[in-house]
């Protein structure tokens, strides 16, 4: 059912994605609730004002020239719902609504295994994640992982002529750390590079989750590889525990506090890896499970719908925003509880996302932010 | 219901376990049988001349030598169902009746844990064994290990002030490796040496796994650190699985060869240990669960009964013959099978046991030793 978006839907896409306040889940209500990104980005400034503030819309000339630039560094964007998008990606709760992709996004349609792990991994380590990214590639599989340092390169540079993904934290022209320059342009001979940042976008440490999730997201499973306590492997972990990804985890020496992480993975259950034949036993029966992919953002009737964004009565919005608190809350739980029906609480809630004063969690569960995070 | 054994029920008990083809099941067997090990002494001849083979019975004198030689020691026997007994090794199948013990007895009344492993182990597993070990020691448990070169010496080094137990495959004279002479020395301080072969008796290969099965017999617990595959310490965690004990192994880099056994019993299931807290919270729940251990040998009863030594029927004898083959039987079966009564069964298997013909399995199971083997 991937259908591709024409020129001025892939435009609006990126405005809407781009504007501020809006990330995947709030991306997601607004094109099914005006039914495209078109009738979204036309309600866009009246709701944001509603909800207390009204946000920056990305204007169109700026989403031209982020296309342009990213057609003249060779690479293109892929939409959710197109069928260069990758299929496990799609989906996952967050996905993101375009990537940036540069190589072949023919890698995509291939059985995908995420190596992670320590920046300042053990010479074993390393090797380690040597060994199983060239069997595993040798055996079929996609490598993705976050081209850090460490484990990371070393699962990339073993897997460059079977192929490999290499999910970016900031844009596509902003390569970090920058010596990996060279491994990212053979990453592109077989495989890809891939971004939901604009181009020009410095990466921060926050991206460096907000990337994790993606990484989790295209892959069947994910090998942790020498991961210290608190360290971004774990957080990729997490995510992919919490995609139903299978976690995965090659153990280390107790002694080594370069292994505590991915020891304590081990502890708690993750499946126990010292060959490539552990992965494919483990991931082997994931492939290719007959389901097709949820679409949840439905491309053939987007733009269709009508435009919508009549003003909720104040006494419906306000018994919606009572109910909220900084504890996430069901978005099912508050069209029962207010009495509102369910397209009012979308827009209410829309209404509150733009302005910033709430967070989309998974699951379909919403927070108030605290005012002084308000942005 | 301990009780101790008088001067001469322990030289019958000696005689009868150094005789020949008398081994803990045998023995088990002739005691349960005749009522008691005078009685079983007394009959051994006859039965083993019917079974096609007289064995060599242990004369009075020989056993009164061991004795004294223990004495001299300053050792002693201690029998299955006497108090100081190690409890969980007497409610393990084929506990040894006996046991030559030096040092403190007393470390047997507290919770004892096993750590195995390389002999050829990597500093780091040295290291982590140590500081294993004496970690427990603190917590109060006993370790308990074989007293090798490697992760063996590193654990009872590291517990010697705390309580530690080495567990002979020799005579208590007969110390392997013998550069461990001074640790030997260091463990009876505060622990004990056991064993339950005679003394003189140098070990040889198959008796290192049958001194295995003692060792995770005593322990609520076997940790293998640094295992290779097919070792010794992967053969006492199968034992000490096949007793039920909880198995636990610490991991290791999936590309040290050293590592490959104690891995795979990760990955198998084994109990994933990286520090003292994660052995305590696997064994504590095993501690004291009130429950007395079997006395597989009532001694109070022990050399009442009368003497039992009819020969069977030559045809009862036949049937329980043909039904023997090279693939354990369960007695119970035998018994049903062959329309013998269940005693007449017992001395058939009495009989060919001391002449060498038939082995003892766990769980009530007999086997036809194959014509070449016989001894």
């Amino acid at each position: 059912m991937a259908v591709r978006l024409g020129d001025e839907q892939r435009i609006a896409w990126l405005r809407l994605i781009r504007s501020e306040n809006v990330g995947p889940h709030t991306f997601r209500s607004l094109v099914n609730h005006f039914g495209g990104a078109v009738a979204a980005l036309e309600a866009l400034p009246e709701l944001a004002r509603r909800g207390g503030r009204s946000g920056v819309i990305c204007a169109r000339a700026r989403a031209e020239d982020e296309i342009a630039e990213i057609v003249a560094r060779g690479a293109r964007l892929i939409a959710l719902g197109e069928p260069d998008y990758p299929p496990a990606l799609a989906a996952a709760d967050g996905a993101p609504p375009l990537l940036t992709v540069a190589g072949h996004a023919g890698v995509f349609h291939r059985p995908m295994v995420a190596i992670v792990g320590g920046r300042n991994a053990s010479s074993a380590g390393r090797s380690f994640a040597t060994r199983l990214a060239a069997e595993l590639g040798g055996a079929g599989w996609v490598v993705v992982s976050g081209l850090a340092r460490g484990v990371d390169a070393a699962a990339h540079s073993a897997s460059v002529s079977t192929g490999t993904v290499a999910v970016f934290a900031g844009g596509l022209d902003c390569l970090y750390p920058p010596e990996h320059a060279d491994l990212a342009n053979r990453i592109c001979a077989e495989g890809a590079l891939v971004s939901e940042m604009p181009m020009g976008w410095q990466p921060r440490g926050r991206d460096f989750p907000r990337r994790n999730r993606i990484i989790a997201g295209m892959s069947l499973g994910v090998v942790v590889v020498e991961a210290a306590v608190r360290s971004g492997s774990l957080i990729t972990a997490r995510l992919a525990t919490e995609m139903g990804r299978e976690v995965m985890a090659a153990p280390g020496s107790p002694l080594d506090p370069r292994c505590e992480g991915s020891n304590a993975l081990l502890r708690e259950g993750a499946t126990f890896i010292t060959r490539s034949d552990d992965v494919i036993e483990a991931l082997a029966p994931l492939i290719d499970r007959g389901e097709p992919p949820p679409q949840p953002i439905s491309l053939a009737q987007a733009e269709a719908a009508g435009f919508d964004n009549e003003e909720p009565a104040a006494d419906d919005r306000a018994r919606v925003v009572e109910l909220l608190g900084p504890s996430p809350a069901l978005v099912d739980d508050l069209v029962r509880q207010s009495g509102a029906d369910a397209r009012t609480v979308q827009i209410v809630l829309l209404e509150l996302e733009l302005a910033g004063r709430i967070e989309r969690h998974a699951g379909g569960r919403v927070r108030l932010r605290p005012a002084e995070d308000w942005v």
